[in-house]
């Protein structure tokens, strides 16, 4: 059992014990949340995605001691996709937590899927919550990769940094419709390299077709992380969007519409696990994966098979 | 009502009714699958993914026209996680549909989510069992982004292309972990751009860390798209494996393994439906939502209330 005041009162290692309970899941996490809960909406959280390649990891660990510097804890929540394949965090990503992880005022970790289960954006967003509950004033989390469900959680940030690189090309235009929405702020990172200025015309150019006269207009911001170029500008854009966030109703509409994806998400999660949890389903579905896989039966007729089943 | 012999018969109006009705999800779906399911096995499922950027675009529209020169019949699935915002295909997708789409022997759409309920993954496996259905002999799946969504869509195809460019630096290591596991066949594109090299030597040593004897050796291909350049060797490859798969017991532990994924993934999207369309869960629902944005409810609890109420 999880000691829920040295949660409150920050102790990393409990913190760490509690974000492993959320990945593994089910009645422990769900006790545990109820319990966190009411102590959370202090942190900002920032999320940060970007494509592979665009150095989210370096503008994250800046922005982290920056943080640090001016006497903030700082929480980093790393988002791996390719952890469902390999079993667990990367080998960049452990020396990255080894590095960073000895200064007591920053916690990092790196999540992992457990399964085909799902529950990432759930036990991402639990993570954020503890940390936010465990007192950190700063939680960051970082997103590899511009799939769905890495948009959903960037979404569930109180600010959203989409990072580009130069020479980016025709994909600017692909990414697009997604980073329209999503971005609050962008920077341009590794902007000592050719092409920075075609690269910033094209968001801008982009950015103003979406904009409307009484809406956000995100700020482009330079940067390079591998230099420590460009991150108090970085600090000061999510401020201003903060700030112009604070002033108006979207805030409240925007928190309405995450609780409810969030809910929707436990709702969906909880109903697999608790079908799953039955005695026999587990084999009852391998049987009629087999089935499908020979071409016996077809997918849909194999789900009316499962739910028609009472529960036993 | 769709006419399935329509379907079968390969008319592209009516295969692409059928897409959106799968799109839509719910009784006419399953229906439809049901009757198509029998006709589906006879296609060869090719995925392609890679990051944002790397030119997958161009090399699935140069792969899909040699492939048609073969005399096959093409049929192209876009995945695009983008679309959920901006509620349908984006720009640059529709001027290549137009282009592509003037071809009767290429068939290309592109995918979207709707709404909150998830199931891109079921739906574009369903679309890809459509276009098989209806004789395409050659059916190609392109993702944008390594969520994890994408690459579980890209490991139910036949086939799993990862496309790369040079140049990727210190992230051909943050992604590599994910590669290993679904690369079957790894393309650098823009092979004319410098660091071509580096980035093959990278990719072949990480490739040979993981490889056993009795395992397939993804190959390395390069091309250069926007020429038409390496399309054939990339055919080859493709080739080269399939016959490998064909030769060894691992196929079919692949389809049971993928028929349990997808047979998951319906559950889940089933479960929740039904849920939601109850009379009234969805208003209770946004009420919930709204308590747990005020902080006078914790989202676990939300989650007990709802499935708490008996049904109506």
């Amino acid at each position: 059992m999880i000691d829920i005041d040295q949660i409150f009162e920050g102790n990393p290692r409990i913190v760490a014990r509690a974000i492993t309970q959320v990945e593994n899941g089910g009645e422990g996490a769900a006790a545990l949340m109820k319990a966190v809960f009411p102590k959370t909406g202090r942190a900002t959280v920032i999320g940060i995605t970007g494509s592979p390649g665009a150095g989210k990891s370096s503008l994250v660990d800046k922005l982290a001691f920056y943080y640090k510097e001016k006497g903030n804890k700082v929480g980093i929540v790393c988002i791996d996709p390719s952890s469902p394949f390999s079993g667990g965090a990367i080998l960049g990503d452990r020396i990255r937590m080894a590095t960073l992880g000895l200064d007591k005022n920053i916690f990092i970790r790196s999540m992992a899927t457990r399964g085909n289960l799902g529950g990432l954006s759930r036990a991402t967003v639990d993570a954020v919550a503890i940390l936010d509950a465990a007192g950190y004033d700063k939680v960051i989390v970082e997103t590899v990769g511009v799939g769905q469900d890495e948009v959903e959680i960037v979404k569930t940030a109180d600010v959203s940094v989409v990072v580009l690189v130069p020479g980016m090309g025709d994909d600017i235009q692909a990414i697009k419709a997604g980073i329209m929405e999503i971005g609050d702020v962008f920077v341009i990172n590794k902007a000592d390299r050719e092409g920075v200025l075609r690269t910033q015309k094209e968001l801008e150019a982009l950015l103003s077709l979406a904009h409307r006269p009484d809406m956000w207009m995100p700020p482009i911001i330079k940067t390079i992380a591998t230099e420590n170029k460009g991150i108090e500008d970085l600090d000061a854009a999510i401020v201003s969007y903060l700030e112009f966030i604070a002033g108006g109703g979207e805030s409240s509409a925007r928190r309405v519409s995450i609780a409810k994806w969030r809910l929707t998400e436990l709702v969906r999660e909880r109903l697999l696990t608790d079908l799953l949890s039955r005695n026999g389903t587990g084999e009852r579905l391998e049987d009629l994966a087999r089935k499908i896989a020979e071409k016996k039966m077809d997918p849909y007729s194999a789900v009316e098979a499962i739910l028609s089943e009472p529960p036993a």
